[in-house]
């Protein structure tokens, strides 16, 4: 793994969003199922995942999930409900209250919190099927108290009646009760628009291929859509108290994701950087997926020396990376430098995989830079504010005057009368 | 005023996302931008603002925001300042802290608040300055606690020193110490990729032209965003206990922002229907803008008949509207019933401009039907969150068995190791 100067590396990466024919592609499926509905959704899914389907075939029984528990193991029923417990638990914090502002002149202010009333949940079908993925995204709506959670995914003839078991049961697990298997731009245009079989939702979130993040960008504006999520991200800062071992499997296990994910370390230790360049390239070898970690170790992975961990810092703030491990003396006491981070994991045991599948916080994260500006999935993306206003008549006639000075000088005189037309009829009552 | 039973009412609203031409000026424009900086921003400014101006002028010296204050009324200074304390005040109870989960086996989670570092608002020039539009966007941005606000403004050459004095006013009550003259689809390039004197931002909010508007999306994802506005729209929900007089003054005042924004009365009282739709027509008469809301009234306007209270909920809550105001006997029973609405004015004394100019609230809201998924403008907005995962050695012990089960049910075998040497290396330790 190369060695460089912190100030050597490029921060920036450009990330593709789809090629014109594929952005072409996109707005032909979404525009065809807008107009013709299951007719067009059924066609497509012919053609793309090679399944005749009816449209009474769409949605996946009750009876199919339960069949699916017989063809999982137990060690995976037992990790799954764990970590759905613990997802849970986190999410359950991240819950607020409507809350109302009572002022002595009888005017109420509030900020009013409820949930969506329905999403739906895009799980990509294929060779990787990510259950944990599926507890990460239906979860937090669950949470916020989205009464209508559907979820989509393709349907492929490998699995069991055409989905995968996994995520039949981490759906089941998760309290999905309303499951279609379509796939693709066209699943993601029956959400939006909804079909005589899909009734449409109000946000759409979950990864898919490039034609389902374009679909969900062209359907942006109808219903809401989450980040389109770019390649996966690395950053360790550590010191020379970190095991190399521990620092180069941490550095793989992002790296096994695809080629383009990135993964890197920041440290002053010319020691660590030395001993993890070496741990990396023997871990390598014995890795399953080790074609893909070794092209994205090539391409997109390095380790970064700086001068002192000041510099480091300054370093994790510019790249702001979807995931950032701390192994230094004191880490604790770098989080309050730490400006943009996806999630944060300190110390020795608190390596990746520990967020991505099981301590409960959110796995999905902000990429490619995004964490200056965004944040975790949290109940928050599945809830929306209403602002509520009740103005008294005493607080009206105390402050109508400057109401109408205001409008005035904006030239809204339609404004300024609203409240006049009631100060003088109440004035002179 | 057309008064139609409301289920001959066509609810959905295309909205108009510019054409291709004003696509591509608006490409061609962040693009040189982006690449010649400054030099692009001043031929720009040029061109379409017909000010020449050197790199040395762009930034608004404190010497001018000062003798604005020259140029506005002492109604207008207590005004504004009455209303900025109403707008933090109310913006003061959004703030959230950081918390932390601290579990017994060690294991600390939690959820990191903290505010973005650098926004940029839009303030849009011409013959309609909005004074209130800076507090709006400005004041959640510094409740949140972002260090810097920065705002742009397109030079025109009526104004004070080139801009209006109510809207430098307002900027300097408002807290902003960082003010460009510039304007249009080049100043939102400036903000998202910085130029020699301008440094680049992590968000941009604010409203602006459809150059402005096609801009913004553009340079989403390189930067966050706000909301593409649509036009303003009013629901008044009511029943014969309203007074007709207050009804039509809220419809008037909506109506005359512009000839697109939309005005409806959802009412199962005949007898106000008839009274509402004659004092528009009276009090229309009388308007300055007389023109753009008659235009209004008569292409998006409208009073729907309903059978009951409950079809009115029903239809309110289709609309989502920006506003809604409710004027009936049990105005507060009703709230809970409300699904959708940017903001909720409850009685005959909160008429909208209540809520535009002066009571707290935001009055940037969720347009053309979005508030099904979206919410007022909040210190939310101007935050991200980061997690946090301090996993202790007991914990992992414990439950890494569970976390390599998972990863290697998809696959993932470099996850599985990164647990796998930990549990290895401290079992033998």
């Amino acid at each position: 793994m190369r060695i460089i100067p912190a100030e050597q590396f490029n921060l920036s990466r450009e990330v593709e969003y789809g090629t014109s024919a594929q952005n072409e592609a996109a707005r032909e499926i979404v525009e065809a199922v807008r107009k013709e509905g299951d007719t067009a959704l059924l066609r497509y899914t012919e053609q793309h995942d090679r399944i005749k389907l009816d449209a009474g075939k769409l949605r996946v029984t009750e009876a199919e999930i339960q069949a699916a528990y017989a063809h999982v193991d137990a060690a995976f029923l037992t990790a799954i409900r764990k970590a759905a417990a613990n997802i849970r638990a986190f999410h359950e914090k991240q819950k607020r209250n409507s809350w109302m502002d009572l002022q002595p002149d009888g005017t109420l202010l509030g900020q009013i919190i409820r949930p969506l009333r329905r999403v739906g949940v895009y799980v990509p079908g294929g060779k990787a099927a990510y259950p944990s993925s599926v507890l990460m995204n239906v979860i937090p709506a669950q949470v916020a108290g989205v009464p209508e959670i559907v979820m989509v995914t393709p349907p492929s003839t490998g699995g069991q009646e055409g989905i995968n078991p996994f995520i039949l049961v981490a759906a089941a697990e998760a309290g999905v009760k309303e499951l279609y298997r379509v796939g693709g731009a066209q699943a993601i245009a029956a959400l939006a628009y909804g079909t005589e079989t899909i009734e449409p939702v109000d946000k759409i979130t979950g990864p898919g291929n490039i034609y389902v993040a374009l679909a969900k960008r062209l359907v942006f504006g109808v219903v809401n859509i989450d980040s389109i999520a770019g390649p996966s991200e690395i950053a360790v800062l550590a010191d020379d108290t970190a095991n190399p071992v521990y620092v180069a499997a941490d550095l793989l296990s992002q790296a096994e994701h695809d080629e383009m994910a990135s993964s890197i370390l920041v440290t002053s230790s010319k020691d660590l950087a030395e001993a993890v360049s070496q741990e990396v390239e023997r871990q390598l070898k014995e890795l399953p997926r080790e074609e893909i970690a070794r092209k994205s170790i090539e391409s997109y992975g390095a380790i970064l020396l700086t001068s002192s961990i000041d510099e480091g810092i300054e370093v994790i703030n510019k790249l702001a990376p979807e995931h950032l491990e701390i192994m230094t003396k004191d880490s604790m006491e770098l989080l309050g430098r730490i400006e943009n981070a996806g999630a944060i994991f300190i110390g020795a045991y608190s390596s990746e995989p520990v967020g991505d599948y099981f301590a409960g916080p959110n796995h999905i994260l902000p990429t490619n830079g995004t964490a200056r500006f965004s944040s975790p999935v949290n109940v928050d993306d599945y809830i929306k504010k209403s602002s509520l206003i009740y103005y008294s008549k005493e607080a009206l006639l105390q402050n109508g005057e400057h109401i109408i000075a205001l409008a005035r000088h904006e030239g809204l005189e339609g404004h300024a009368r609203a409240i006049e037309v009631r100060l003088e009829r109440e004035l002179n009552a």
